[in-house]
């Protein structure tokens, strides 16, 4: 089923524990697009990016299947760029640098081919933005998923609780659904949320697993324990990628089967942080994600006596 | 099959966000047992009190089956005192006071009908008195579980190797694990630690779960998710006990029935945080613990496609 994608595609200067890289291709939209290229490919995408951002990569995009109508390339100006490091326990970050670039005047146009989106996912930008992509569909997708960060809850929460209000399935961290809703258990906080608008609520909480909650039920994903976390940029997103295309792939949105999204969403991030930047995602195999899904499987099972 | 815990039996002064108890019932052994009782009526326990020590609550103990045998009581002295407060995220606590008393010359002496012990609960101790509570038995039990804390990482590391290096099961936290291992990621740490001797490592995180290790095989059990968190003390020794316990009342020591005794550890656990001091864990019905152990069951259940 056809699947929109929005977010940055940018570069990242990124410097971890185990090494640094500079001027990688990093992103939103280019880690939700390549997760779930592993899943469906009627897979398209609304981004900008400059001039300077290199033909072969966007090649690449193509070659794994991904539209690229809705990227736009700004002649003369710049890709959005974003420059951070993180410490020991790899759980901090610091933003080192953040250069807008074309991301300043954004003002996303969607193709008129992409009108029948069924599934949308808005990667994390301007609470504006995500609004105004929803508002040049026609049609209302069968499901709107919605990632965002504290920051908007920070500077711009009224926009922010306008394209909530609008969405299917909002993911965010622990800490995130804690400031968003003032509560602090997150049973509660959920609840709270899911008043908000949003159906289903899905609480990221990185190392340890994800929650996905409706009205009525609670689903507990484990992570997968890694020995080496090399590069944790991306995760959220690609977690965020496997979930949608998996959802695309079998146009299912049952809590049992959004369940199972999850899994590959957390299979396909498990992979994410392996190696820096895209490279770990760029040419996994369906045996590497089956195997690897079929860990967590393994990981979480047991049963109790009758 | 026999059980036998080691540990303190003491009162504790608690602040939490929910409000605040003076001189209630504590200590790691009375919450160990009082878990352990759920499971099995074979249950014995090596501790020290002074005469201050209510008679009813003594009595209480006896009710629910644990022989007080090895409970020594020490006239003219005073039980050991902790008080503590947590703060609002219920993660982070002060110790405010503690108040050594009657632990202060603890020498245990295990009773002579206590010989017969195949499960051993080493609850969190001086390294010195769990070594010679070890040394005491004639006969190895057929499992020993250790739990310790950070605390005695600090002060007394060759001490406590020499018992970890005993035990079949240690218990810790996610940091005490880091802070032992000096690993970061949770799997090499475990890796490290089951090198020191404990066949099985669990890794306990709080309202994130417990992982369980050995060699071969791991486990991620959750955390269930609740609505409110009315006071922590205690929630680890009563994990400890009701895991135990479990494995006591069915004999069997595989991995796959140590999941299940994790699970019901989990949820007295789950039971415990529920009031102040152990008066949830009072009178707990099997109805109760068999619905919770159930939701732990379906918070994590799903599957794949074939």
């Amino acid at each position: 089923m056809s699947l929109v994608s929005i977010g940055t595609v940018a570069f990242d200067s990124i410097e971890t524990p185990f090494g640094k890289v500079d001027k990688v291709i990093g992103g939103a939209c280019t880690y939700i697009s390549l997760a779930a290229s592993y899943f469906t490919d009627d897979l398209n995408i609304v981004s900008v990016v400059g001039d300077d951002f290199p033909q072969s990569e966007l090649d690449f995009l193509a070659s794994k299947g991904i539209d690229l109508q809705g990227l736009e390339i700004k002649k003369g100006e710049k890709t959005f760029f974003w420059a951070g490091k993180y410490y020991d326990n790899m759980n901090q970050r610091d933003t080192l640098v953040t250069e807008l670039n074309v991301l300043e005047h954004f003002d996303p146009k969607l193709p008129e081919a992409y009108q029948d989106c069924k599934y949308l996912m808005l990667g994390n930008l301007t609470p504006e933005i995500q609004y105004s992509v929803i508002k040049q569909l026609k049609n209302r997708p069968k499901l709107i998923v919605m990632d965002t960060m504290n920051f908007w809850m920070d500077i711009a929460i009224d926009a922010l609780k306008k394209v909530i209000a609008e969405v299917d399935v909002l993911t965010i961290n622990d800490e995130e659904a804690r400031q968003l809703s003032g509560e602090h258990a997150l049973i509660t906080a959920a609840k709270k949320i899911l008043q908000m608008g949003p159906k289903y609520l899905i609480i990221k909480k990185g190392e340890h697993g994800a929650l996905l909650f409706d009205k009525d039920n609670m689903f507990y994903a484990p992570a997968m324990p890694l020995a080496k976390v090399f590069d944790p940029t991306g995760a959220g997103d690609t977690f965020a990628g496997g979930f949608i295309g998996y959802l695309a792939k079998t146009d299912d949105i049952s809590f049992e089967n959004m369940k199972r999204a999850i899994i590959y969403g957390s299979t396909l991030a498990s992979f994410c942080v392996e190696e820096f930047s895209i490279a770990r995602l760029k040419n996994l195999t369906q045996n590497e994600i089956n195997e690897r899904s079929q860990q967590f499987c393994d990981l979480v099972r047991f049963d109790l006596p009758k």
